[in-house]
């Protein structure tokens, strides 16, 4: 339904809305009015012969002519616009794969074919937020049966970049979230690669926690890296530690996952369908996937990790992966640093073997290095664990990370905070639950991870026995208002450490 | 968590995003940087007192100042902002009502008062378009049972204003959609009212239709009263008919129904929650509701018809309602117009018992008249349908409209488009299938119902033989671009009217 007339001059307002594709017309602009255009509108927008699918917001001010349009910052980069260029528009084609969709709403099954139509339709695009939204609340609940899962996944896959080794096996891993402080991927990359395994493993930014795997090993070595410059990394030094986000890999994933954490919700399908399509692109062989365990955590009791365990390993298997999955405690932080660079500090405490009191972040790490040894047969089943320890003791895991960070680019000591504020005990007694989730938000008041300085460390551990006037936590932030900001919140949040009254 | 240092001022950019209440900030502004927000992170906004929760979608241009923020339109009305108002912003709290969405999500049954948190919340503008989509996906297939649906229209009522009358009973009518052409209100109105009885009849105007009954009437009439002048046109007439979209009767049912559209569906609880809490709203006690069931209609089987016959009645006893229900055929226009003036003129034709080929809209104008007559007690069972004639025949209905018109604000003669052409039959044959959805799309490409003339002439009923070159339908338009644009489509889509080819 095209017509070469309804062009309009592109301009930039840069308005970001993330994946979704949105164009802004003004009401009274004659396209509007010949094609009934309104807003929620679905638009074909056609740019130097690339089209894409966008969902209409009017304008009813004078920030666009009568004559202009802009797009929001991602169909803008999608289409790679210049200022100046023309978009011609038209009513957008129905989009098929929503079909599949309704079904789905309906409780249908899908077959290989529908989720490779629909998860195509998502990467393109075509997907605005009310679709994304209903596709995953009609695929939540135990809506999926394994094959599906399967299908989704495998579409995940196929509709992103995929690297392939020249390794016979290839090493990964994985932490199921939910726990702040549980940073184990550098330790377990050096530990793993140092013993002569491949591992090339890429990690995520912080969506909503105070610092993602990326952005806590950003502030030691540089992890923005291309393909080729990965596999230059890995083939000279046998792992990396790079962002994951630039690689292209299960792009699905990245629109998908947006669109769960602001419904709240991680159903277990699209979780593992997200976490195996991930590792497949990576092109891994044999991944360990860390299932936390606790009240806070996305896991909260033995049933689930039961079901989850037996889902990964099943489904791993049906897209070439082999699974081995690690269970622990997920009641509170293991480490004491909460945000990038005091993430960053911990693992660097750890890696050198300094006197810390970290023997829980150290042990989770040598357990999930250890089932990698075994799984890639550098050492005999259950001599992982004292191999891992041998090359962290002697100082060899700490060597290949600096080895690592080089070849990416450098190393450097993570930064420090400018100011830092101690939450002190108010009365004695013993720590008898920790509310992860508001300290995880009083380090991202604090400024974690946009400044990497910036978060909390911990002092609290449940269980120990604490006397009043001594410190909690440690707030750390690169600016006074941030700081007060955090405390104002601490403040109103006495509980996020709740101490026992009455007699030890 | 507000503070008071987190003010900006209000710039108005103009931007319609329906009822999504959206925020914009620049990325680079100090309040960004120290809440940490980023685009999708819910906000709490409050203007001189009064506070909204929005999304946010971070600008990185200029046409934000780094001071300066700024409110989508729906946003910016419901705070009644005047440019130059200053907005302090902080983390939104949890919107606790989302619990129940997820309950919901997980299979679980909700109670009264869990939906009327959710519905309520709606209502404040606290949903996103995610999540509005995500509890409309979930409470679809059949996820609410007859109790959820009574208390979901319950608290779509309760959440909105409700007329109350001093009359014994209130008449009211609904057609369930599907078909255009299709309207048959103003004629039961004049009927019903003529007879003695009371019937303020509110209606809807298009959404994604080429006409809405309050855009047909408003080629007629001023149909954008105040609830004031709605009562006095009913206590002096005894009937109305007016658009219901500013009387604030269950608004959620209009933000329900947006997101519906852009899903394409139409879950049958929320159609019928949806229907009966508008009515109840309106003050309503007998309710006849036209349920047409054909190939392209909503109601495409006898069973569907059945059941939805059943739920009707069921919850509308709950919520104080006598419903009725009248099936018919939902096969093709009944009218010969579509578009706000052309239906206009079928239903004036009719009202003034012209020669015309109207019979089918006609009789089921009168069996709907026919159920409200025997409902009020005006005839006696099996008597409706003879009064209704009568008051039609004589001339007394068309006297009642034209009252009606003037107590709005006078009567006025549908417009005339200024272009028109006629789509011929390229071959002779009978009429074996109509596509509505792509005939009303003409309409709508046409011009209807922004331009009130545009639209189309019907002229090829199913099951009728048509002579090559015969006029199948007549495009309406006011302006040349918009004829030859609905035209170019026409010719896209010959089989709008699917005509057999061979013998008689």
């Amino acid at each position: 339904m095209a017509n070469g007339t309804n062009k309009l001059r592109l301009v930039r307002l840069g308005i970001d809305t993330l994946h979704e594709f949105k164009i802004y017309i003004r009401k009274d602009c004659f396209v509007c009015k010949s094609e009934g255009f309104e807003t929620e509108t679905q638009v074909l927008a056609s740019v130097n012969g690339h089209s894409i699918i966008a969902t209409l917001n009017v304008i009813q001010s004078d920030i666009l002519q009568i004559d202009e349009a802009s797009l929001s910052e991602s169909a803008w980069n999608y289409l790679g616009i210049k200022e100046g260029d023309y978009v011609t528009l038209s009513h957008a084609p129905q989009v098929t794969s929503l079909k599949y969709v309704r079904s789905k709403i309906y409780g249908n099954t899908l077959g290989q074919d529908d989720f490779y139509e629909i998860i195509h339709d998502i990467v393109q695009g075509k997907y605005s937020n009310i679709h994304l939204s209903s596709f995953i609340t009609a695929c939540a609940r135990d809506n999926l049966n394994l094959d599906e899962i399967i299908y989704l996944t495998h579409a995940m896959i196929k509709t992103g970049d995929q690297l392939t080794w020249d390794y016979p096996s290839i090493m990964d891993k994985h932490s199921v979230g939910g726990i702040p402080g549980n940073r184990t991927t550098p330790i377990v990359v050096a530990i793993v690669a140092s013993a002569g395994l491949i591992i090339p493993k890429s990690s995520s930014r912080a969506i909503t926690s105070p610092a993602g795997t990326a952005d806590t090993v950003e502030t030691m070595t540089p992890v923005t890296l291309s393909t080729a410059q990965i596999r230059q990394v890995v083939d000279s030094e046998g792992g990396c530690m790079v962002w994951g986000g630039s690689l292209g890999l299960s792009p699905a994933d990245d629109i998908i996952i947006r669109v769960e954490r602001s419904l709240d919700i991680d159903p277990d399908g699209q979780m593992i369908a997200s976490v195996l399509s991930k590792k497949a692109a990576m092109g891994a062989t044999d991944v360990v996937i860390d299932i936390p365990v606790g009240p806070t955590a996305k896991v909260r009791s033995d049933e689930l990790f039961i079901k989850l365990e037996k889902y990964f390993i099943f489904i791993g298997k049906a897209v070439g992966l082999n699974v081995y999955v690690l269970k622990s405690d997920g009641i509170q932080p293991l480490g004491k640093g909460i945000g990038p660079a005091l993430e960053a500090k911990d693992i660097l405490s750890i890696l050198r073997n300094e006197n810390h009191n970290l023997s829980e972040l150290k042990n989770k790490s040598l357990k999930l290095a250890a089932i990698l040894l075994e799984a890639g047969k550098k050492a005999t089943p259950g001599e992982g664990f004292n191999l891992a320890k041998k090359i962290l003791d002697d100082g060899s895991a700490y060597k290949k990370f600096l080895a690592i960070c080089e070849a990416q680019g450098g190393f450097r000591e993570p930064p420090s905070a400018a100011y830092t504020h101690d939450i002190i005990a108010t009365h004695s007694g013993n720590v008898i639950e920790i509310d992860n989730r508001n300290l995880s938000l009083v380090a991202k008041l604090a400024g974690a991870p946009h400044d990497a300085a910036a978060g909390i460390e911990f002092f609290a551990k449940q269980g120990t026995y604490i006397e009043k006037g001594q410190t909690l936590y440690r707030v750390h932030a690169d600016s006074k208002g941030e700081l007060n900001y955090a405390l104002n919140f601490a403040k109103t949040m006495p509980d996020i450490v709740k101490i026992s009254r009455g007699a030890k």
